[in-house]
């Protein structure tokens, strides 16, 4: 398993009326999630389009156990559990100290960046995630 | 079956560098149309509020089929296809004219607005229902 | 003067903590009116794209006079006074009914939409503009 | 003068299908600039909330002098060059290294945060400012 771990500190503008993060801001942290794991594993996602490749969302998916609120530190933990092929999944845990807020997964599917056509992943990134899942 | 329609117009705002739909921005239309399915019942989202209940979401799911472009004028079709109890679930789907850009669920929890603690849904709304789903 | 006006619904995700519209979602509505502004002159914002150009907003400003809260249904007055050159203002007013929320403006300059260089602004959309202002 | 420096990353949900950072977004960065502010001097926002103050802005600037980008970690300087009385006024300048991207302010009053009408600031939060400006 690849796994990170982001701080991320809760807007004023991430809340709504009723006091706590809206929820469709999780998937926000997600994105911030996954872009350091992937910096992480020094193959950042503007490397992926540099070479011609995008990373686009086709399944997301976030299970809510407790509220966020502002000013929370939130702990954004990501975890690449399984090799990725034509596709990838990530999944998330967010928590506040020790109380987990949310879980969810996105699963991403390699894309021609022009065409967004499905493609197979570049070989220099699959590489480095066998040397990782060894 | 509930079912309501709303055509909601695509914001730069709402783009990203992909020169697509950022993904999260879906489950802020998700709320636009179940905001419009509560209030075409006459019973909007705030009547629920005022008598001291609201409606988090607890579960959210999400899968892109298409990609969505600024100034689409999208359809966001809402549908509630269970009588509620203590929980609500509401179904999505987006079309840009015929075609089918993402679909996805919401699932929330009737809770007393003030201690977020669930609670039965209000019993004036539970006829309602009843009389819809008859 | 050009003028249009835009109804646009505050949604529960525009909303902050502190139980009305959040500042920065004003400029989300400023360009929703800049977006209809543009359509009603028969002349969408897509087209400039299309034609190689864009509009980048260089300067935008706005004065909170009154808080908006969920579910309004806002009046979004968009105003342009003057005759746009290589640069393009428009002036803004959001109501709630009949009370003023928020004024505002942004200067915007025409660009190339590849270079993002200042350029002077496509000839049809300027004999559109003069025909509008004589 | 008062000033604090924070880094924050910019992720693709801030930018749109220019390829660059939207500019409502640049606002949301604004707040993030000035919780730190306030955090650094010990008295975080949330201590004004708890004491029954809110901080509305009411007026706000930006002057977009070039166009931020994904990934960039920008560095987000926000200045309290005056003493605040009723009004605060808050400077910002986001950088990426050593290139300014955008300059503005904010303007904010001092209110009730039940009935949100002007109030003086809390005492202590003004020793504490004067304090600083000696």
């Amino acid at each position: 398993m690849i796994k990170s771990e982001l701080l991320y500190r809760v807007l004023y503008a991430h809340t709504d009326m009723m006091g706590v993060i809206y929820y469709a801001k999780y998937f926000e942290y997600f994105e911030a999630g996954r872009n350091d794991l992937l910096r992480n594993l020094d193959y950042p996602y503007l490397l992926l389009e540099e070479k011609g490749y995008a990373l686009p969302v086709i399944e997301a998916h976030c299970t809510f156990h407790k509220a966020g609120k502002y000013d929370q530190l939130l702990r954004i933990v990501t975890m690449m559990k399984d090799l990725p092929s034509v596709r990838l999944k990530l999944e998330y845990e967010i928590y506040n100290e020790e109380t987990l807020l949310v879980s969810g997964y996105t699963i991403h599917s390699f894309v021609n960046n022009k065409t967004l056509k499905p493609v197979r992943p570049p070989e220099d990134f699959m590489i480095l995630m066998k040397s990782k899942f060894k």
